[in-house]
Formats: C-alpha cells, sequence, structure tokens
C-alpha cells in the first residue's frame, strides 16, 4: 500500500462520514488537493491548537493502532474544551516506519475518526511520511461565538478553583476531552486551562497569566491514586477553572482552593509553597 | 533553557514581530494559551496545509537551524500557493532531543520567523517535546477570496500546462514559495498544484483529479539538472498550473504540454507513457 492508495481509502472514509454529517460541516474542501478549504460563518472565532505524540516519549506502540488515533485526538480536543470551543476539523499528520502495515494505519485512523466524528472534528487533510520510530501530530480547530473563548487570564482574588473531575488518573485509560462542560463554561469562568503537564504546573501557569496567586485546599483523587502524581502528574486532561464567588459550579466539578492576590504564578498547598513540578517537555519530570 | 522559558521566549518574539505588523492580523491571540484565536474576515475562505520535516529523511542537521526553520515552513507556504492563497498564520510543533542547545532551537525559529514575517504567515503557536531525532511539523493557513481558490481538478482537454521555473534544482537550494504567482493566478488557472514529489507523480495526480490526461512536451531545467531527477525528484516547489489556450501565462512561466482526452491521469511525454515515478513518502522512489 502506497501513499496515493492510502489518501485514497482515507478520502472516501471521510466521504462518508461527511454524507452522514448534519450539515454543520464548514469543510469545503477535504482529502486530496494542496490545502482543505473551510469555509468559517460570521461572528464566530477559530480555536487552533497543535500537539505530538511520540513513541518512547508519549505512548508504547503496545496501546495499539486505535487507541494511540483516539489518544492523538483527545489531547487536542482537550486543549479546544478548556477553550470553550465546539470542534469542527482536524489535520493529522503520521511519520511511521516503511514496513508499517496498512491494517495499522487504517486501525490508527479507525480509532482517530470514530472520536471526530464523535466531536464534529472532521478529517481535513494531513500529511504521511516514514521514520524509525512512529510519530503522530494533529492540529484541530473549533468555533466560539465571537469574543467568548475562554482565557487562562481572567482569574481574580477571591474566585474560587475547580477541577472538572478526579486526578491521578492512569495515562492508559482513554482521554474524554471535556467539551461538554467547556461549552458551559463560556461566559462564567473568569479562567480556564486543561490539565495536562499537572495541576501544580498548569495552576501556575493559569496564575501567572493572570497574574494571581493561589491556595490549593484539597486534591480530588481517583481511588488509588497517590497525592505526588495527582499534584505533578501529566495526562490527566479534566479542566481546571475558576468562578467569581457568588457562581455554582457545574455538575460533577469539585472546589480545589481560591485565587489570592500575591506573586503571580505562586500556588501554595496545604500552607506550604507548591513547585510547579508537573511535565516539562524537554526534561520531563 | 525549559519548555516555558522558549515559549516565553517566542511570546516576545512574536509580539515585537505583531506590533509590526500591517493591522492585516487575523490573530486575536498568539502563543501561551491553550489555543490560538483567529477571527477570519467575511466573504473569505481558509486554506489549511501540514507538512513536516524529519531528520535523515527529509533534512540532514548539517543543514543549520535557521534554514531548517525556513525550509519546513516554506514547504508549506508553497501549497498555499498552489491554492492562490495568502498565508496569515502558522503553527510549529518542534520535537528535539533533550541536549539540543537553545542557541539551536533560537536559531531554527529565527529562520522560520524571517520568512514567516516577510510572507505574513503570523507564528500563532505549537508544541515542543523531546525525541531521539529532530522531527518538526508547520500547519500553515492563508486566505482566498470565497469560492476563488485554485483547484487540482479544473483542467480541461486543450488547456495548456506550464511551470513556473526550470525543474532538477538541487534540494539544498532555499525553497521559495510562488505565493505572487499562486495569487495572480486566481480565476485565470483552470487547475494548479505545486511540485513537491516530482513532474512525473504531480502532473499525475492533477490530470487525475480533473479526469484528464497530459503530453508533456518539454521540461525546462536548470543547467546542470539531469531529465531523471527534473521528471521524478522531488523538492522543486514550482507551481504546475493549467491556462485555457487562449489565456496568456503570467512572465516567467514556461508551457510544458497540453492537457488532452484519455484515461485519468495518464501522461505521455516525448511520445511514451511517463510513469509517476516521483517520491513515495512510505516508499520512496
Amino acid at each position: 500500500m502506497n501513499e496515493d492508495a492510502i489518501v485514497d481509502w482515507l478520502r472516501k472514509q471521510t466521504g462518508k462520514a461527511a454524507a452522514q454529517s448534519s450539515g454543520r460541516s464548514r469543510l469545503r474542501l477535504g482529502i486530496g488537493d494542496d490545502c482543505a478549504i473551510v469555509q468559517p460563518r460570521p461572528s464566530e472565532d477559530l480555536c487552533f491548537t497543535t500537539d505530538q505524540l511520540i513513541e518512547g516519549v508519549h505512548f508504547e506502540r503496545s496501546l495499539g493502532p486505535a487507541k494511540i488515533g483516539q489518544r492523538v485526538l483527545a489531547r487536542n480536543l482537550s486543549d479546544l474544551a478548556a477553550m470553550g470551543a465546539e470542534p469542527i476539523f482536524c489535520l493529522v499528520n503520521v511519520a511511521v516506519p516503511r514496513d508499517t502495515p496498512s491494517s495499522f494505519l487504517k486501525s490508527f485512523y479507525g480509532g482517530l475518526m470514530k472520536l471526530a466524528s464523535e466531536t464534529g472534528a472532521e478529517l481535513a487533510g494531513g500529511d504521511m511520511a516514514q521514520s524509525d520510530t512512529m510519530h503522530f501530530d494533529v492540529t484541530a480547530c473549533g468555533t466560539v461565538p465571537r469574543g467568548k473563548a475562554l482565557r487562562r487570564e481572567g482569574a481574580r482574588p477571591g474566585d474560587r478553583i475547580y477541577v472538572s473531575g478526579p486526578l491521578g488518573k492512569p495515562w492508559t485509560r482513554p482521554i474524554v476531552p471535556r467539551l461538554a462542560l467547556g461549552k458551559k463554561l463560556r461566559g462564567r469562568a473568569t479562567a480556564c486551562i486543561d490539565i495536562s503537564d499537572g495541576i501544580s504546573r498548569d495552576l501556575y501557569r493559569l496564575c501567572l497569566s493572570s497574574a494571581v496567586a493561589a491556595e490549593l485546599e484539597s486534591i480530588p483523587m481517583v481511588p488509588g491514586a497517590v497525592v505526588d502524581r495527582a499534584l505533578h502528574g501529566g495526562e490527566d486532561y479534566e479542566l481546571l477553572f475558576t468562578l467569581p464567588p457568588n457562581v455554582r459550579p457545574p455538575g460533577g466539578c469539585m472546589a480545589v482552593g481560591r485565587i489570592v492576590a500575591g506573586k503571580p504564578g505562586s500556588v501554595r498547598y496545604d500552607g506550604r509553597p507548591l513547585k510547579p513540578l508537573g511535565y516539562d517537555h524537554f526534561y520531563g519530570k
């Protein structure tokens, strides 16, 4: 199976998906030309995020192709959720060893396209190449009503801090991007970020962007999780957001602390300074 | 230098570039949040392309970081040129070994941002990770007036085929994306593609999309090029396009043949069938 044959197979798959979609597609041209063509609607902003999944760094091949495909898209959709955006399309780059069977690629794309069709993120194009280790890149685009995207920078002293679910999950479970919650938080949350590198680092980032400090009071954890992993472990993909004290959180969200005045980015937990030890993409832990 | 420090450095660089730009920016939020935010204008379509540059496959580290940065963006801009689109932003993913000096990264981004600022493709965001071999991914976005994007599929029997410059160039010279030409071809060219995988393969693709055949009559070559490389070599990044017989080509373009009725994708050169031998991204030559 060569590149043109895989592109042709993909074009047929996405054609079927498009035929089944509800007419809300903004895609005017998908796979098969030099570019995809997108027709945005008036009065909407577009949100873009991009992410990479590298064998031996972010995953092992033993995870299986369908789960790898799901995962690489889900990480991007989690970023869209953190902006309150609704997915409209994605672009996927694949680099795999030359001897990779076409069944592996079909299963990878199958896993990815299942999540894509569930969330509206139509597969619009991408690139294929060979490399010694597997390396996948996804760029995803979502829409929000103009000016309504959630940002990291609006948290104010007195705001309460929430997470969308317990932390410290094992990294092998599928990521569930919190898209419905992100949409609900539009116009309510003062700041939002997704927890991809550990709450210690992501709360630090939110506070730095908002020029505020924070007091963490409790860390909801999944059964069996250890505190260190819940604080500093990556890959949780829950939303971390702030609400003014008089605003009730959506169902299922848990209060974890409050925003306070102080040195921008400074976070305290249990009365002590909490360092942003979470995942650094160059140096690891 | 850790990831947050590099992101911070990049944010300052792109801030300076944005301050110097002409106010045509569609970027409402750049580097530093979960997503970039783009505000498209009414009555324009957006064109998207994505591409990867892998050490040992597409480049050697000895090319130097600034040239690598220029190259990975230029390949994407060539795809935008083939659609007649004007660049508005790009997203850049970087995967490099952990011990890569920050001077290498700054020089890489420097080369990329120089071309970005020359062409309007503002750096809007991206991701960083570590990997054993260097791997760069760029997604680029450009705009065209609604419905005016150049496509591969409109070539008709009788059309003349042109290239924007001589072929068979050494792959180490910098890529010059044909953006001004692409814009000129809007409303004139019946089909267009950029020659990234060799004219034999890219003309085959254009003909297949248009459901026509072609007769190649001549191959303009740079001095010292060999015919085999000019026909089947990749990395030329000239535009290959078709015009109705009564339409004059823009200056500097060269006629190479004509579109004929026949088996879709069938190309003849010098009286013989020409196989699409150009670069296949899984199997190489």
